[in-house]
């Protein structure tokens, strides 16, 4: 998806305000994350000039919209987050020796995987630094360091369990843990912040949990679209690292085999024949269902229509 | 050193009283890594089962005794800082590609390189959630993140001038950030969360600060100690990995030349030759006598005392 959300007539000028936002929010990311050493700045740089869709920067300034918009407190959480998950970005191309990132080098390819450790840790500890602003909840810095440590709990379960077969559920513990709670924190913490009441703030978490699973089992549905270059990955690169996605775990519960010798084609034709991709579908369905559900429960406004519009472009990919 | 100080006899139970105080803080910090998933478990249970000398958290239930001392608030707060140490070491052995940590298996080697970097991410993060405790005053909390984001630069500077002489204002910068930083917030936090005057404070966490500066330079000079295998260390091993420490660089300035085809001998011989060790000596010796001057400074006290005999030790090694 880009930013180019078709919102609403009524909604419209609240969404050119949130995409302003979010330029104030990358002016300080920037500020926050400068480092005195020349040499340290350069890699800092690289990874800020290569900011992706800021997704969950926009989920934050979103829900801050909810309750009584602070911009300049807002601005600076919704930078610690997106420091956050851009910290948890260099690390994981490590893992995956990814040589690109969004069409660029990545930080582990350019600099070497023991540059990308330091410079993941740098910007994770800059994040926290962010946080520790006085005008900030301490419950909601607590519930952003817990996240953290959810993602990596989950990508070592993940890691660990690579070329094996997680059972649904733990599969479904590791994408709740490694995108869904930054989701949901995301827009938990801009709306507690904005002085929402604590249900609608957990109706907000709850939602962005649901958009987190379903955006993740269509991230992990489209390694299997042979049409997915145009989003710069290559086909089964996740079966490539080991990891078996849900496509490939519910066609495993139909027909258990040994996948080690498995080639390409033999991989695919193995989920289509035990209706993988219908099945994984189906459950992306249910997450969505859910959200749009629980986005229905919102009191209508402005903020309301735009997240609706922002969740339906966020889910209708082609998978 | 070992934690066998030759303390005072007034001090002595103070003294046993500390050790008694590790022991419950590293109960605090297994329960504060713990994890419900058993495969992330395992990992922090290598971690953990290869505690060091616990050095920082030794300063901070110290320090804290120049003040009001708070037994569960500090246990946490020491946990944290051992936590965070924790952290730092298993990523710089994915770096130094260390095989073994404290004679027992690094996690990198153990685990892999992509474990070790989760590992050390889960950690950081579990050392955050601990600092988030409302009995914290959040400036502490955020003079900890900033250690860390120091340690990181410093890090990465380093790293950045492998093979290369850094000159000694860069070097002096590197070590207070990868080792001073910590031992000085260490001392900081623990007096501030008891209640000392500010003064003192700034006092203790200066005296850390020469302590670390004294303590990395004679860590640097050990590398070239042909008796130091008894640490556990093979010697040269930072010249190895490409890190020029400060017995070189002040050999670099008499002799500019060109190290790297330099066998070992020749390495030390050139050393030797241009008083590098002796210069470095004299460094570390700056700073521990600054240390001391410091100490000499503060009331008399227990806690004092024990800080005394605590540094002679820590600085009191073959070198």
């Amino acid at each position: 998806m880009s930013f180019n959300l078709e919102v609403e007539e009524g909604a419209k000028a609240l969404y050119q305000f949130l995409l302003d936002e979010l330029e104030h929010v990358k002016s300080n990311i920037n500020l926050q994350t400068h480092s005195k050493f020349t040499d340290v700045q350069m890699i800092i740089d690289d990874v800020m000039g290569n900011s992706g869709k800021m997704l969950r920067p926009f989920l934050v300034v979103l829900s801050a919209h909810f309750g009584h918009y602070d911009a300049s407190k807002i601005q600076k959480l919704a930078g610690a987050v997106e420091i956050l998950h851009m910290a948890t970005l260099v690390h994981d191309d490590i893992i995956d020796e990814a040589k690109l990132r969004r069409n660029m080098p990545s930080i582990q390819s350019k600099y070497g995987k023991d540059m990308a450790v330091y410079t993941g840790d740098y910007l994770l500890a800059k994040s926290i630094n962010v946080l520790n602003d006085e005008r900030f909840d301490p419950n909601n810095v607590k519930r952003l360091s817990q996240a953290i440590s959810k993602i990596c709990e989950s990508e070592l379960m993940q890691y660990q369990n690579r070329f094996r077969a997680l059972s649904i559920k733990n599969y479904l513990k590791v994408i709740s843990g490694k995108t869904a709670a930054l989701f949901a924190v995301s827009l938990y913490v801009g709306s507690i912040e904005s002085n929402c009441d604590e249900q609608l703030a957990k109706n907000l978490g709850r939602i962005g949990y649901e958009l987190g699973m379903a955006f993740q089992i269509i991230d992990d549905l489209l390694d299997f679209d042979e049409n997915n270059q145009k989003i710069g990955k290559s086909i089964l690169s996740d079966f490539n690292n080991g990891y078996f996605t849900v496509p490939i775990l519910f066609a495993l519960k139909k027909e258990p085999v040994e996948l080690s010798n498995y080639t390409r084609k033999e991989l695919i034709d193995f989920v289509k024949r035990n209706s993988g991709l219908t099945s994984a579908k189906r459950l992306a369905m249910k997450y969505t269902k859910r959200a749009f559900a629980r986005i229905d429960t919102l009191e209508d406004c402005e903020a309301k229509s735009v997240l609706k519009q922002f969740s339906k472009q966020l889910l209708d990919r082609d998978y």
